[in-house]
């Protein structure tokens, strides 16, 4: 797996967003997420970590996008295809890149600002500051019209790789779980042991794990490790978000401690079957909709979801990012769409399990980028 | 060391708070962001690396927080101490928790609300939803009046254990270099196991690790590892910040691969020497701009700094918070503020060696919380 983009990917990347900056009307878009001056300049530091400073890119109606950004990211920031990087020595309590921000998008032009504002996402800069850029602009801040968002929700061949490296990394940990997880391990030894395996495998990091080990399923999937050692009749799940060169998977697996009961055998079973139901219709022209009530209809009988709000979503750059496996969310899906399918099922008062898959939507059938769990658990 | 706070720290926190809030005539205080949601809940996911649901606190003006979050949370959050939970079914398109955050809000209080605006802030919630929440308010949105940061700037002594105890899991790690690190061995590889020895050492989880292996010193300290193997003259830089029970340390470590030349190792001990004179003077009465000057002095001859921007930080529940060693933050030190003394020495034409240590202010001389590296530089 190589490292990084082509230049023609993110030449590709601005010439769509300039298209579209155009039919919007937006002089300039405005960007200061992680992911987003990312998506253009291909910039990948963990230093974002840091709330510290603001880091800003302008992507012009027209020409390369142009860096505007702490002093300390130049040396990085030069070694990516951006020529025009503009620094200020960061953090300055007087005047933290407002200024050199507002002259610059000035300079670039007199139209309107479009920075994304919409669902998911928020402007990673001091609300104090932003009042600021917007008093001196010369045109108006607006709306970026959804357009980081559309071009963020379709990847490349190349994304799609990186996407599948990733889930492929987690596989292998996947598999080496009977290594490190037995009855009497704490749970928190087994997420210690489980991101050791994740980088082992290949993992440049692991931002996300989550999990538990609950008798007869577990009360929610977001919850931190405890150290209650696993016993005879729990499931395991663990819930990774792993990283390759700066693209996420995002799936789960189910663990039987002991034999599993066959209410557990029989719910995880039709976990995997609402998989495979979403599955069968999720192809271009299908609405994310469409793919909740496939689901749900299988682990629900049709109730229109859960407390936890969806049954899946978009993955990439991020864990989770762009559609929504929802009732109320009418996104089409198009090829080249990398989605999650998350099915949860009750198994008992407070107490569920969830399956995840990644799969990436294609001209025909979908293609499944984790390896397809079986309907029959592993039992530790 | 034991998990989480007891209650008490939650109360004197909340008090602390109100008390501001009643000085600055604020009716509730709004917060959006993991830490500073934390900060009076103790609830701890890893489930914010997910941007796509927006999550709410509101403390006000009198009695307990009021959560206000997406309905997956709702169990974790129900196992701290909040009582008050509001929840809806996020994420939802149409209205995803505005509606319910406006309702709340007015139905604590006709006052303003504050939420933090300035330095190091950011508002975590789409900017489209805050213009509907302001335009619903009884009262009017402003700055929180730096209640937030002057909170978090002074650490408890059951916080201030918690960061020591993550210092002490990297010191481990750091002492196990030589196991991973040699000439031959690529810098991408050193990554991957030092963030695995972090884990065996105990930590929770790496959120944060960047360093660099070159001749002569490196050209930044944020990259991203390279596949190039270590090789004889190199320095290995490695900067990590590790989480455990939510807080981190924040410190670095520098390794010779083969003998060091008289350079590099005198431009390490003046590091260490710079480190030094910032700890005879780190006291409380002293600034963050003294600190400054007082390392500045050692490593530039007095040039008022470098690229990087600052000589050091605040840290604590984030890697980097609070107060920032330059030459215009004048922040007075006090007893139980955590801090970074990062000094950086050029060691040639765009080359530089970066010592970091991490320590509490106290009553008398500071206490470090990393152990001090030595001034000769560990070989590999």
């Amino acid at each position: 797996m190589s490292r990084g983009f082509e230049q023609r990917e993110f030449e590709t990347r601005l010439n769509a967003a300039q298209t579209l900056m155009q039919e919007a009307g937006l002089g300039a878009l405005l960007l200061t997420t992680e992911p987003d001056v990312r998506y253009f300049t291909g910039y990948l530091t963990r230093f974002w970590e840091s709330p510290s400073r603001p880091w800003f890119l302008i992507v012009p109606a027209s020409g390369k996008p142009v860096a505007v950004i702490p002093s300390i990211g130049a040396a990085l920031m030069s070694q990516t295809w951006i020529e025009d990087i503009r620094t200020w020595r960061a953090p300055d309590p007087l005047d933290d890149g407002v200024s050199l921000l507002t002259n610059t998008l000035n300079a670039l032009t007199r139209g309107a600002v479009g920075t994304p504002m919409g669902y998911e996402s928020h402007l990673r800069m001091p609300l104090g500051d932003w009042k600021r850029v917007q008093a001196g602009l010369h045109g108006d801040a607006c709306e970026d019209a959804g357009i980081m968002a559309r071009l963020r929700g379709v990847k490349s061949s190349a994304e799609i790789a990186k996407i599948e490296n990733a889930c492929g990394i987690a596989a292998r940990a996947f598999a080496r779980v009977p290594e490190i997880a037995a009855e009497g391990v704490p749970l928190s030894q087994v997420f210690r042991d489980f991101q050791r395996l994740c980088l082992e495998e290949g993992a440049d990091w692991v931002p996300y794990l989550a999990g538990a080990s609950e008798q007869g399923g577990y009360g929610d999937v977001i919850s931190p490790a405890s150290d209650r050692p696993l016993s005879a009749g729990d499931v395991l799940m663990l819930d990774t978000g792993l990283v390759h060169d700066g693209y996420f998977c995002d799936y789960d697996r189910n663990f039987a401690v002991g034999p599993p009961t066959e209410h557990i055998a029989a719910a995880h079973a039709r976990l995997i079957y609402a998989v495979d139901a979403a599955a069968d219709v999720a192809r271009s022209g299908t609405t994310a909709a469409q793919l909740f009530h496939a689901m749900d209809r299988i682990v629900t009988g049709g109730q229109r979801g859960s407390d936890a709000g969806r049954l899946g979503h978009g993955l990439g750059m991020q864990l989770t990012e762009g559609l929504s496996i929802t009732p109320q969310d009418h996104t089409v899906l198009e090829p080249g769409m990398v989605i999650t399918l998350e099915p949860g099922i009750e198994t008992g008062p407070g107490k569920m399990l969830v399956h995840e898959e990644n799969i990436v939507i294609t001209d025909g059938a979908p293609r499944f980028l984790s390896p397809r769990a079986p309907a029959t658990m592993v039992q530790l």
